[in-house]
C-alpha cells in the first residue's frame, strides 16, 4: 500500500504507469482549475451555469487537496538518515513545492469556513497555477541563469535606467509646452519605458519636430540597449542547458563497458557531445536503407536488430548504427525498441571526429561490425 | 514516354531542362492561384471582369489537376522492391506531399459537382500555397528543429506563459476600477500578450500610476523572456542548417580522389569546413589578376583554365585555385565552367589550418601547383 | 584619523564595514534626490507638504556635498609619485566622476546664493544619478564595446539611415496625397523610424493599398536589419564581459600555488576556464551529499572542512570539492567559509577536459583527494 | 598636376592630407543636399529665403558636378593594361559608383535645361545620398551576406508568407463579421505583417474573443519566426566582417619579419588572432605603470619607447609591449607613435595561448625582451 502510494508521485526518467496517469490528472485539474478562477473574474460568464461553474470547482478543489494530502503522508514514508516521519513532513511543507501544494487548497479549506473574499479566492485560485513549476524544470533552470549571469543583468539594467531618465528628461523639455503626455519628467518616463522597449502602444506621442527627433534617436538607441538582457540571458540559458545535458550524460556514461577504456578526459570530451534519447516499447530507432547520421549507445532497456544477417537482441552497454557510419552505406537492419530505452545518441561528425581519432577504440568499433555483418 | 514524363518533375542538383520549365510554370500558377483566392475574398474586387478571373482561375486549376495526375501516374513507374504500382500511388497519395497536391484540387473537382460553398472554397484555394513546401526545405528543417528544441521551447513556453498570468493579474487588481480594458483577467490576459510580445497596439492601455508602474516593469521583463524561444529556435535553424550543409558534403568528398589518402577523423573534419557551391555552364570561377581566397575541388563536371601556362581542362576529382593561397599572390589564371558544376569550396583561413597541417598532403598541392605554373 | 576617512570611501573586493555602510547610505541618498527632482516637475504633487519636500532635498544635498567634500580632501592624501596633494585634488576635481560629484551638489551650492531657475535645478537634480555610476562598471564597458565595434556600429548605422531614406521616399510618392501623416519626406520619415524600430505607435500608418504593400516590405527588412546593431552591441558586450573575467582571474591563479607548476599557455588556459566567486563569513561552499559539480582554489580566506575523515581548516593556495570530480560521486564533507573567501570555481567539464590531459597534475591532485580520504 | 588631381580622391588607409580634406567637403556637401532635398518637400518650409535655398542647392550640386568631373578625368589617367584612356574613362561611368556619381548631377545637368519635374528633383536629390556607399563599405558586406545566406534567408522568408497567409486566413473567418479591418484575407494580412513583425501599430485589432485567442499565438509565433532572419543576418554580417579581418591580417603579417619563422598553418592561425590597429602621429600606445593587456607589432610607420632603459625608436617589423605580457607585471615604458602606424595587436589571452605555445618563438621573444630590460 505504501509503496503503491509513493509510485503515484513517483517522478524520474521512467515512473510506474499509475504515475503517469495520476500526473496528467493533476495537470488537467490544475490548468482547468486556473482557468476557471481566471474566468470567474468576468462579470456574469457562467450565466445561469453558476452553480454548475463553483460544483465543479470544488471537485477540481478535492483532487488537489488530495494531492496535498498524499504528498503529505507520503514524505513521511521516507526520511533521510536521522530524521522521524514528523521532521521529514515538516521539511516536505516547507520545501518550495510543498508551499506551493499548500496555497493552491487553502481558499477551499480557508474560505468555506471564514467566507474569504472573492478576491481572495482569484489570486488563490490562479496562483495554484505555480503547483505545474513541479513539472517543469524551466524555471529552476531560468533562476540559476539569473543568478550566474546577475552582475551583467544589473549592469544593463543600470544602463537602461539611465537611458530612460535621460530621455524622458529631454523629451520633457522639448514638449512640455505642447503635449500633455509629457507634462512632468514622471509622464515623460512612460513614454521613455514603452519607447526603449519598443513597444510603441501609441498613446503618448511626441508632436513637435524636436521631440520627433529626440525620439528616433531614443528609439534607434532603445532597440540597441535593450537587446542586452535579452541576449545575455538567452545566451545563460542555452548553456545552463548544455551544461544540465553534460552532467546528465556524463553520469550515464559511466553504464556503459565500452566507454570504460576511455581516460577521464576522452570521458569528459564524450560526454559533451552524446545527447540523451529515450524510446518507448515498440518505437522503430532505425530502419532499413535510411541514410545513416548516428549511432546509438544503450543506457537501459533492449532493442530488436533484424536485419540481413538475421535477428538478435541487443541491451543495456550494447552499441548499434555503427556500420553506416564507419562505411558511409545506408543503415543494413531496422531496429526496433522492445522495451523502454534510455540511449546516448552519437552523431555522425562527432563520431568521425571523435572516435576515429583513437585506434584502439576504433579496431573496437570495427570487430564489433564485421561481427555483424 | 515514361521516361519523358518522369524527368518532368524530376527533382535534384541537376535536373532536366523541361523540370526547371515545368517547375517554374507550376510555382507561377500555385502563386497565381493562391493570390486570386485570397484577392476573391474583397467584396468586388474583379468588377465587371468575375467572370474573366472565375475562367483564369479554372486554367490554373486544370493545371494543377494535371499536375496531380501526372505526379500519381508516374508514382507508379518506379515502385520499391517488392511493391506494385498501385501500392507505390497509393504510397504517394497518403504521403505529406500527395495530400498537398490532393487538397489544392479538391474545390474544383468536388466543389464543380456538388457546388462548394464559398468559403469552403476560400480556404481550399488557399491551402493551395502548401503545394510550394515541396521546393522549400525550410518546413521540414523547421520541423526538425522543433523536435530537436523541444524541452526548451516548452519549458520557455511555461516561463511565458507564467508571465503571462501574473502580470495580467496584478494589473487587473491595479486598474479594473477605472479601466474597461482590466474589467476582467481575461480581458488583461490580451493587454499581457499583446505588451509582452512587445506588439503594444495600443488598444489597452494602463491608466493609473500603479498600473503604468506594473506596466513598465512587465514591458522590460517581456522583452527579456520572450526573447528565450526566438533565440532557441534561431540558434537551433543555423546549427540544423550546418548540420545538413556537412553531411551533404560528408557524401560528396568520396568522390574526390585527393581526399581518399585522408583517414576518417581528417574527412570529418575537411567535411565541416568545405562549403558546396554549384557553377552553370559559361559561369566564371575566377579571374586572373583577382585576390584568391579560396580554392576548389571538382565532385562533377568540367573547367577550362586560361593562363600564362596556356589553356587546359579539368574534370571531376580535380582541384585548382591553390596557387594563390600557397604563394599568397593574386590568381594567375582563369576558370570558367565549361558545364554544369558542383564544386566543394574551401577558404583560404580553413586552407591553411587544415592542410597545411599535414605535409604529405601539402607536398601533392605543391607538386599539382609546380607542374602548372 | 585619515585611514578612516580614506576606508570610508575605499572601494575592492573586501572594503571596510564603515565603507559598506556609507556607499549603502550614499546610493540610497543619490536616489531619493534623483527621485525627488523626477517627481517635482509634477505640477502639485507635494500638496501641502512641499515645505517638506524641499527640506529633505535639501538634507540629501547636505549628504552629497559631504561626500564631494570628503572625496575631495582624501584625494590629497595619497598623491602619485611626484605630485603634490594639491595636484592631486585638481586631478579628481577634473576626473569624470569628480565632474559628476560636482555636478550634483552645483545647485545647492549656487541655486541657493543667485536664485537658480528651476528648470536648472531639475536638470542638476536629475544628473545627480550619474553619481551611481561610479559603482556599476557597465557603462566603463559599454564605452569600451562600442569603441571596439565602432567600424561595424558605423556600418550598420549607415545602412539604416540609407532604408529610413528609401522607405520615407517611397511611402511618401505613394501616400502623399490621402495621408496628412505623409505629407513631405521629412514627414514621412517619422514614420519610417517608428516602423523600422518596430516600435509601432500607430499615430501614422499607410492607408492606400500601395502604402501599406511598401510598408509590409518596409517592416520585415527593417525587423532584419535593426537586429544588426542591437546584435553587434550584444555579442561585443558579453565578449568584453569574458575578457574581463579573464583579466582578472589570470592575475589570480599567480596567488595559487598549485598552477605554478603550470607552463604559460597553461595557465592562459587555465584562467579562461575558472570563474571568481566570492564567499561571506558562515556562507556553506557545498554540503555533504550533494551531486559535486565544481571544484574550489582558495585564493584569499579560510574554509572549514567536516566530513567523515573529521574537521580541518584550508586556506589560500589551497583546494578542495575534487573528490566528487575524480571519483564521480556525491560531496563527501560540507565546507563553510570561516571568513571572507576569494575563489576560483573549476566547472567538472572543464576539469576533466583540463587536469585530466596532464598526468603530473591529476597526480597531485589525486594524492591530495586520497590524503583525505 | 595629374599626381595632385589623384591624390585629390585617393583612397586606402593613408590618403595624404588634401585627400582628408577633400572627402570631408564633399561629405558634408551630400549629406548637405540630401537634406535640402528632403526639407524641399515641405511645402513652404523656407519661407521667404525659398531662393537662398535653391541657390545654396546649387551651389552644392556645382561642388558634386565638379567631383564628377574630377573622377571622370582622373579615371583615364590610370588605364589597366592594354586599355586606352577613353575605355578606362568609359569602365568608371558603367561601374556601380560612377553611376551613383551620374544620378547625383543628373538633374542640375538636364533638368534645369529640359524643365524637370519637381518630383524627378526631389528623388534625384534623395538619390545622391548614395554617393556615401563609396566611403561606407556596409553596403558591399551586407550584399556579400546576403548572397553567402540566400538560401536560409529564403527558406525563413517562405516561413514568414506562410504564416501571414495562415494567420491572416484565420482572423478573417474569427473577425469578418464584426470588424472593418478584417473585410477580406487581403486586408487581414494588413494586419498580419502588422502583428508577426511585432509592429503592432494598432490600426486593426482583433475585437471578438475568439480573434484574441488567435491573435495571441499569432504573436508569440509571429516573434519567434521573425526572429531567424534577423539572427541569420546578424551571424553572417559578423562572421563576414571577421572573414574581412582576417584576409587584410594574413597579408600584413608578411610584413613582420618576426613571424617568417612561423609555418603556413601558424600564420593562418596568428592572422586570425592578431587585430588590425591604427595611430596617429603622437598617439600614445601605452603608458608606463598602466596594467599591460596586449602587444604590438609595427606593420609601417615608427614609434618611440621611453623606460626606464632609456629611449629608443622602433620601426616596421619590430615589436612592443611584450615585457608586461611575459613577465605578468605593469609597463615598463611609455610609447608613443613618431609617424602614422600601421599595428597589429596580440591580445593578452592569444599571446600565451599561441605563443607559448612554441618554445622557439617564446625564446626569440624573450631575448628581446631581456636586451630592453
Amino acid at each position: 500500500m505504501r509503496a503503491w502510494l509513493q509510485g503515484l508521485i513517483a517522478e524520474g526518467p521512467f515512473p510506474p504507469r499509475r504515475a503517469v496517469f495520476f500526473r496528467s490528472a493533476l495537470v488537467v485539474c490544475i490548468v482547468v482549475s486556473t482557468a476557471i478562477a481566471i474566468l470567474d473574474t468576468s462579470e456574469g460568464i457562467w450565466g445561469q451555469h453558476e452553480e454548475l461553474a463553483r460544483d465543479f470547482s470544488a471537485l477540481l478543489l478535492l483532487v488537489l487537496t488530495a494531492d496535498y494530502g498524499l504528498r503529505l503522508l507520503t514524505a513521511g514514508f521516507s526520511p533521510q538518515e536521522g530524521e522521524t516521519a514528523l521532521k521529514a513532513r515538516l521539511r516536505y511543507t516547507l520545501s518550495l513545492y510543498g508551499i506551493f501544494d499548500f496555497m493552491a487548497v487553502v481558499p477551499f479549506l480557508v474560505g468555506e469556513a471564514f467566507d474569504l473574499p472573492r478576491d481572495g479566492a482569484t489570486i488563490f485560485g490562479i496562483l495554484r497555477f505555480l503547483k505545474l513549476a513541479r513539472y517543469s524544470p524551466a524555471l529552476e533552470t531560468l533562476g540559476v541563469v539569473v543568478l550566474n549571469e546577475l552582475r551583467p543583468l544589473l549592469a544593463s539594467l543600470f544602463i537602461m535606467l539611465l537611458m530612460a531618465i535621460a530621455s524622458s528628461t529631454l523629451l520633457y523639455f522639448a514638449e512640455r509646452s505642447v503635449n500633455p503626455g509629457f507634462k512632468s519628467v514622471s509622464d515623460a518616463m512612460w513614454w521613455s519605458i514603452v519607447t526603449l522597449s519598443t513597444l510603441g502602444y501609441g498613446d503618448v506621442v511626441p508632436t513637435t519636430v524636436l521631440g520627433k527627433l529626440l525620439g528616433s534617436v531614443v528609439a534607434v538607441l532603445g532597440l540597441c540597449m535593450f537587446a542586452l538582457p535579452a541576449s545575455i540571458l538567452a545566451s545563460g540559458f542555452s548553456e545552463e542547458m548544455r551544461r544540465q545535458n553534460f552532467v546528465s550524460t556524463w553520469h550515464l556514461v559511466a553504464k556503459v563497458p565500452f566507454f570504460a577504456r576511455l581516460q577521464a578526459n576522452q570521458i569528459a570530451e564524450i560526454a559533451s557531445l552524446l545527447k540523451l534519447s529515450r524510446a518507448i516499447k515498440g518505437e522503430v530507432l532505425m530502419r532499413e536503407g535510411d541514410t545513416g547520421e548516428c549511432m546509438y549507445f544503450i543506457v537501459s532497456g533492449q532493442v530488436e536488430v533484424k536485419g540481413k544477417g538475421g535477428t538478435f537482441v541487443l541491451k543495456n552497454g550494447d552499441f548499434f548504427g555503427e556500420i553506416a557510419l564507419i562505411e558511409r552505406c545506408p543503415r543494413t537492419a531496422t531496429v526496433k525498441a522492445i522495451s523502454r530505452c534510455q540511449l546516448l545518441v552519437l552523431d555522425a561528425r562527432d563520431f568521425h571526429k571523435f572516435v576515429a581519432h583513437d585506434h584502439a577504440l576504433l579496431e573496437v568499433i570495427w570487430e564489433t561490425a564485421r561481427s555483424r555483418m
